[in-house]
């Protein structure tokens, strides 16, 4: 083989569905492995909903947004196949951003090698980022206690279902926020959290109370929409908010309506902001402390998987239309 | 005499100004001082903004709200004429929760003695809540640095004014939000702030971008309003947001527009709401905090003193209209 498949941005998306205009789909012809490099053929890649900050224009964004004309920016897990570089062998199994291509040539730096036994995409559903994510955005920003209550929206998604059975692994009643049935027994009878509420339904606030008889001390926002109003109005005295994504914003240039200022200060919210690229030197810390719950089973996972790297295009949509069950993943 | 005035609260608040109807003024017999009391008569008082949600019904406030038929929840300062209580020494003048009326009857919890040598005015000005609360937010919630830009609204408010110059004195760039020219000027030329604006001009926005040219690290707000969500907008990555008063919305049931959740993760922001009862027991350690400066000649203040206790009942509604000059006092 003397070529591969890369797909490139070309376009910034303006709103509504992602669709093939947005990028090219290229062949690259097979790089020379300078001294210091290695070259890595990719076997899965990570769709993230991060990914739609990524293709964004927004300066003040966390990360640069992709460039337009270059590969389409991914985390994903490979093997090394040629190594120049004294720190890989051929054979190491390795993890990191590696982009929306079959091959990966680099430096290795921001490449780590993988050693626990979990098949690929176990790895990249649960020690990728959304194990770090729901490990850093819980713990370090949430600070749970135990008998607190923990509500999280996309709570059958990849950080969402990480973030709960941590919480419940950890003594705090959770109740997961989700779009349909399916997710809200899966939640429930496979994850063990304590209640489900399908924000689809008509008597939310209703259904909140039951939920939480005690008022909610944690919220972990993965969605937005409009039930978070419904929660910020059930949030206990210094309470906190953790604002980890807006899946339900990420289309939609209608600001959200927003929770009472006046709760803020009556009840002492405190609502936190984090993406991961600022704690990625924590990551070693990170991978520390959620592997034991790995290790005693606490932490199940469930992998989406889409076949070939093309799919990934479409399979954003999953996203937004909150179709996906489980960690979106690309078999390339 | 045998009997003093004290202002009793008989109905709550439900929008609009406040005015007589929610009052009654009453006579009250000068009560016995038995062993471990003391009996002060107050010289001033203070009013706060915090009166409002005192008397709103909320349950689930950070701090009880005021009985109906009880006396008026405030701060003042005053002279113990009656004591049989050790600690207490007739003449001692002391600072503390005494209520809207002329002699307040005490064991002496809550009630702090007064040394600092500044008159009654500037000490319920400086060192009592509006100075506590200036301290506890901006070093404790908003953890300011050299070189950072701090916007702050009321600016020429009781809490608002020092918040500036306590930030001014710390090195950062200091924009103030007022409502008037008068209060524009005050804050620039005596008060020493890089910049006010005056939120009823048109060009907020451009007026923001002159006086905030590197963005705003530090956003301490106290009156909530539509200038909010153009401050959002120039927050920087890893911004804070103090929510320590919301004069704008008190008597408005409809809730604010947000700000944008997508920012909130792009830009690390911090939304903290945080009110001076949870803080009590720091005082002293606000104080040592404080006095420095203060000493230093640093923290100018003004008060705006009405005359007689009754003037209090309308003198609320000078917050809401923006008509105070300094620290809202009553001379009693």
């Amino acid at each position: 083989m003397t070529t591969f498949t890369a797909i490139n941005l070309i376009k910034r998306p303006t709103g509504g569905p992602i669709n093939a205009s947005l990028f090219e789909v290229v062949k690259k012809e097979m790089p020379t492995v300078e001294p210091g490099q290695i070259l890595v053929k990719q076997n899965y890649m990570s769709l993230d909903p991060a990914m739609f900050g990524w293709m964004s224009p927004d300066t003040n964004s966390y990360i640069p947004p992709v460039a337009l004309g270059e590969v389409m920016r991914s985390s994903g897990i490979g093997e090394v196949i040629v190594s120049n570089h004294p720190d890989f062998t051929v054979g190491d199994r390795v993890m990191g951003m590696m982009g929306w291509q079959e091959y990966c040539l680099s430096d290795g730096k921001g490449l780590n090698k993988v050693t626990a036994s979990l098949p690929d995409q176990g790895i990249l559903s649960v020690f990728a980022l959304p194990g770090l994510t729901a490990t850093q955005g819980l713990f370090n920003v949430g600070k749970p206690k135990k008998g607190e209550t923990l509500i999280v929206t996309g709570a059958a998604g990849s950080v969402g279902s990480i973030v709960g059975q941590l919480a419940k692994a950890e003594g705090l009643r959770v109740i997961g926020v989700v779009g349909n049935q399916e997710k809200a027994d899966w939640i429930v009878n496979e994850l063990g959290f304590d209640a489900a509420i399908n924000y689809k339904s008509n008597d939310l606030d209703a259904q909140l109370a039951v939920a939480a008889p005690n008022g909610i001390d944690l919220f972990f926002e993965n969605t937005g929409g409009p039930i978070q109003h419904l929660i910020f109005d059930r949030i206990n005295a210094h309470g906190r908010v953790v604002v980890c994504g807006l899946i339900a914003d990420y289309d939609n240039e209608v600001p959200e309506l927003s929770p009472s200022w006046m709760n803020i200060i009556k009840r002492r919210i405190t609502i936190q902001g984090f993406t991961m690229p600022d704690h990625f030197h924590q990551v070693p810390e990170l991978l520390e402390k959620l592997t034991p719950y790995v290790l005693a089973g606490k932490i199940k996972h469930r992998a989406h998987v889409l076949e070939g790297l093309t799919s990934a295009i479409e399979g954003l949509n999953l996203f937004s239309e909150g179709e996906n069950k489980g960690k979106l993943i690309v078999k390339i």
